[in-house]
């Protein structure tokens, strides 16, 4: 392939171009033609193969760097190119977060997934959470029991506890979907904290709660563990909306 | 905010600052002050506002609008401008495919987390599919019951039977989730299936499989169906990697 004419005159719409080109380049990953680490065609070459514009691909790429999912190395001959890379810690919690904040889901859904995905990290962080995993839980609590911190910093407090639940769990998918949906909650939740009246009485009973959930997990008692991750969930949600 | 000099002068690189002005987009977007339809402010303000370059903010504006996340109208006046958009059907989905193609976790988390999300799917289809729901799983199994398609049609088929159960779930959230890491798992499943010798009758024992399954889900047997969701998707995948 070494035709290079680019055919900018082709009935495909420039903004339809670059997403033919970030879908060809997505097949690829997903047939497993592509795998991190491999570079891609030069942009002339995928140009002429996809027939789009330099212009299409040079876009295309941009957008898949946005999201992580090519990288730009800069130098000279085999080390130099556009690779495919492996997408960064956190950027499904970040696509998430913003994909709830953005309502595309009903509430009732996300919260429905939050309890689903809850109890199985709650679940599995009885049956596998080491001692530094359960330290790590504890610490959340000691920080955040104390209503007089103010409502942010509780929430803070909150999510961490969530956190460090869904990474005892020893699962890092499971964790990072349970750990998007705590924090795209975040804003609602404090929110809502903000105009509860008589917060600290309801702050004092999730800390009840919270130590209770983790009592379960440093007795290895799956079952309860994840029935009073739901119990507490619901109750919070009941309490906060119901305010 | 009139002052339109860009600081291409400025301490942040080119790389940095795009990313910078995707971040202070997506905190307005967490915080609620930036909701669906609502217009940003034009590229010149943003950039005097942010401190970078119309550069910085121009490329960010092309990430965000790569992930759904903004949409530009052309037009006169009020109503052209990039605006903050819903993001499409379908983009958690692709995206969690890509972040689990790309191998980003242990291949046992993967299937583990398919089996938290595939029960609770089956969970809830059983509770709530409707007429329509059930016919959609029903229509899956009937054209991919047959090995004499080959391998790749019957890998469709059986993504189609996974995804028809999640959908009949009426919990879209945890729809793209199940959805995506079925699909994550399609093109590895192909080579499996591939390589297994006497496939046809591996083939007839799935099929009976989903057969019982998709009759718990239309008797409403919630725990029945979640238990034959884990055993079915256990059992493929022991048959698949030992083959």
């Amino acid at each position: 392939m070494t035709d290079d004419r680019s055919p900018a005159w082709g009935p495909v719409p420039r903004t339809r171009a670059h997403e033919l080109v970030v879908q060809a380049i997505e097949d690829q990953i997903m047939s497993g033609a592509l795998r991190v680490g491999d570079p891609l065609p030069p942009e002339r070459e995928l140009a002429s193969r996809l027939e789009v514009s330099r212009a299409g691909v040079r876009e295309a790429v941009r957008v898949l760097e946005g999201q992580g999912v090519l990288r730009a190395r800069v130098g000279a001959g085999a080390d130099a190119g556009t690779f495919v890379a492996a997408l960064p810690d956190g950027a499904l919690t970040r696509f998430l977060r913003l994909h709830v904040a953005l309502a595309n889901f009903p509430y009732a859904d996300v919260i429905d997934a939050r309890v689903i995905l809850e109890r199985s990290s709650a679940r599995l962080a009885a049956l596998h959470a080491d001692e530094a995993g359960i330290a790590a839980i504890r610490a959340t609590l000691e920080t955040g029991a104390d209503a007089s911190l103010g409502h942010a910093a509780y929430n803070d407090a909150d999510t961490a506890f969530h956190v460090a639940i869904a990474e005892a769990s020893g699962n890092r998918l499971v964790a990072s979907m349970t750990v998007a949906i705590r924090e795209s909650l975040s804003a609602r939740i404090l929110v809502a904290l903000q105009d509860y009246e008589g917060w600290e009485e309801l702050v004092a009973t999730l800390h009840q709660q919270h130590l209770e959930l983790l009592d379960a997990i440093e007795r290895h008692d799956a079952d309860a563990a994840e029935e009073l991750a739901e119990r507490h969930i619901r109750f919070a949600e009941t309490a906060l909306t119901s305010a």
